[in-house]
């Protein structure tokens, strides 16, 4: 394995250049003006593992973006680790808030800034560096290795289940590697057990058929803008809890054991909410942040428009009004059972004077995978190799459905190294990567081979 | 009076050309985008004014959009009428929604298409075209004419009141003459004697400094847009009442005669409601549409926004929610009370987790002027001459708030002859107008001129 490391060391400014190449290509999965774009990316992808020696790469079609997937097998009694990661990127709106270009990828004090260098490309890139690492250096790799690296992670992955069906028997693995969530804090290492789901859909309500005038027809014509915000602001009480009927049917509760995990954790939370510029948060009643945040289910207005939103005033009566609602989910919950309860709420609730819209836009299952498994001790030696300390097993209030279609379609659990910090801005402005934990990061996974394969 | 009458009818086709190569200027006052066709409509006026043989013209600047002021004095024992107008115009947004270029005067079965058509531009045309008629025919005016015709109406008219005080000695006259209203139905003239004012005001809520990824984050960060939507809900209880505290205080109710008018109107709710595509009218409770639109004040939100409003899905947590907010108000509601309370209300329910923004955009007084005056009676009497049918005193639910300020700083009542329809879309996609309401609106004006003089 040290063949591996100082190969790794060695070529660690080479790594990064390779990242900034990825990084470069906007690959904005949810936007068909970026499509081009996102073929670009995986096509670097196809021609970069090419270049380190994976025996087979290709750039599978699908309907939508298409899936990298790549296969290395050393020697068929080694375990086989299945490494999954997203090429794909969020967009970058609101751009005037980023003091550099989002696909520029800049230097500076040791952090990375770029759409991506944290979510996933960043990450992404380091089980790849590990490989290349292997390869490079000589030493024998100690796993089998495959790689699906979808491009459509930020945009429902919608075509990932068909893949992951139709290409079963070419998938066979012992576990699955994802990096793509976040360290407790800096320097405090942690592993992953549990991720939340996700229903999301966009409502609209729509009055008159065209935006009237205010004067003329103020008084008489239901405002789609004040019923929407009726039905959103009833979506909670006054405890934070999420009023929807039946939406707390399926949550499965936190153990005692979990929330004493949960106490134990070096958690600041006056830190927390100044690096958010937070006056107060605002929690679920009788859970702690930490908790409601990754282990209790939520229901979030991600973007709401209606009216006249440009400059000055305009005396406007909107024809319609539109939200984005997304709810993170616990397991058991699911998002099919969720987005019907929501449907339900909003039918139930559109007043007469309106029509209700309703689109179901993505979901995914939440998953909570056993601490036990000797990929998870494995991937916790490892990480206490590199940093000097027992990591934690931790909550993350992310999603990625992917970790409960792998254990549902191939009977595969999955180990979640993450690298990222919460205030890498992931999805925001300013997204960035710290370049140590770039180095770190490849090396826990050069070492995470090496132990679990023994 | 039957040569002007006669070179009106003659010249009808010219009018609408002229009429067309104002409304080409996109004179959108309220975006700094288009402050140099603001202006070029300006210059356009004062050509054109000029071109029909009045006296005196000029534009006169302002700190915002110019003036355009012109005289005409014929003899000084003759009555003088002020004329007021407005050559600004809304945005045209949504523009996918028009079916012809907004700005791109497009003529379909005798109506004109285009933004301004009927908001102010085809209006404000009708008193000129009616000069031009007395001044081309030979036929004496029968009265002196002042013109102000602003650029600023749609954007708040802000140094409308600045230039009224500081030309005061100037602007001397008998009656002032308005056509921005509208006619009660196709076919059924009717004179405009109440108007509604306008409070306008945005607000914004911060939470986090940034946007935020809503799975890392969501559960402990109140959602801006959530906190908002509680904010909106809470302006209106189920009776569709107005819940800011003391919003009432100042409403001078409806009297009974007025009632009377009300229910004496040819109005259809079923056509007016089939008209804009809606499936239930909402008044507030006790009173009837048209007293709901005209006569009773109101809270709309006009615009809405915050966090991803773009294509497909992203789940981010928005830092910000914002809203235009506007209230129509009767007399003896005050925009500045209003205002007040409106603030008072946001700052009281802002909740301890957010930030507020409160900006007052602008607003304006409601009016209403005594049917007995001698110059509501000779428009009465025009508008009889030329359809046929005494005309109905109505209420409106737009604002003039200029109404309020000629009579505040001048002393002058204002006779309001409107020619719109309902239907004819200002503020909207597809703004039209009749072109036999430009045609009988020149008529009407023409035959006022004499009738008021006598």
């Amino acid at each position: 394995m040290q063949q591996a490391l100082d190969y790794a060391q060695a070529h660690h400014e080479a790594f990064v250049g390779h990242l900034e190449d990825l990084l470069r290509i906007p690959s904005i999965s949810t936007d068909d003006a970026y499509a081009a774009d996102v073929q670009r990316a995986a096509n670097w992808l196809v021609d970069y593992l090419t270049s380190i020696g994976i025996a087979h790469v290709e750039a599978v079609p699908t309907a939508g973006h298409p899936i990298v997937f790549a296969e290395h097998t050393v020697d068929e009694s080694r375990p086989t680790l299945l490494i999954y990661g997203h090429y794909d990127v969020q967009p970058p709106d609101p751009l005037e808030l980023w003091d550099t270009p989002p696909f520029e990828p800049t230097r500076k004090n040791g952090t990375l800034y770029g759409r991506g260098t944290c979510d996933d490309k960043g990450q992404l890139m380091m089980p790849v560096n590990a490989a290349a690492s292997y390869l490079a250096s000589g030493e024998a790799l100690p796993v089998n290795l495959k790689f699906i690296i979808e491009g459509e992670e930020e945009c429902g992955s919608s075509h990932l289940v068909p893949f992951i069906e139709a290409w079963k028997d070419r998938l066979d693995a012992d576990v699955v590697l994802i990096c793509d969530t976040s360290m407790f804090a800096p320097g405090v290492p942690s592993i992953t057990y549990g991720l939340r789901g996700l229903a999301y859909v966009e409502v609209t309500l729509t009055g008159p058929n065209r935006d009237l005038h205010s004067g003329t027809y103020g008084g008489a014509v239901h405002n789609p803008a004040s019923a929407l915000a009726t039905l959103l602001a009833g979506l909670h009480d006054e405890n934070h809890h999420i009023t929807v009927p039946g939406f707390y049917d399926n949550v499965r509760l936190l153990t005692e054991d979990e929330r004493e995990t949960f106490r134990q954790l070096p958690f600041d939370a006056e830190a927390w909410k100044a690096a958010i510029g937070l006056k107060d948060a605002r929690t679920e009643a009788g859970y702690s942040i930490r908790e409601a945040i990754s282990a209790r289910p939520t229901c979030e207005v991600n973007g709401l428009w209606s009216g006249y939103t440009g400059v000055g005033a305009k005396t406007v009566l909107p024809s319609k009004a539109s939200a984005k609602i997304s709810c993170r989910l616990v397991p058991d919950q699911t998002p099919h059972e969720i987005t019907d309860k929501l449907r339900q709420y909003f039918e139930e609730n559109t007043p007469s004077t309106m029509q209700l819209t309703f689109r179901d836009l993505h979901g995914g299952h939440g998953v909570i995978v056993d601490t036990s498994h000797p990929a998870m001790q494995a991937a916790a030696e490892a990480m206490e190799a590199v940093y000097g300390k027992t990591p934690f097993f931790t909550r993350e209030g992310g999603s990625i459905p992917v970790v409960a279609d792998f254990k549902r379609l191939l009977g595969l659990d999955s180990v979640l190294m993450g690298f990222g910090l919460n205030s890498d801005a992931i999805h925001s402005p300013n997204e960035h990567f710290g370049l140590d934990r770039y180095r770190e990061g490849t090396e826990a996974i050069i070492r995470f081979m090496k132990r679990y394969a023994s």
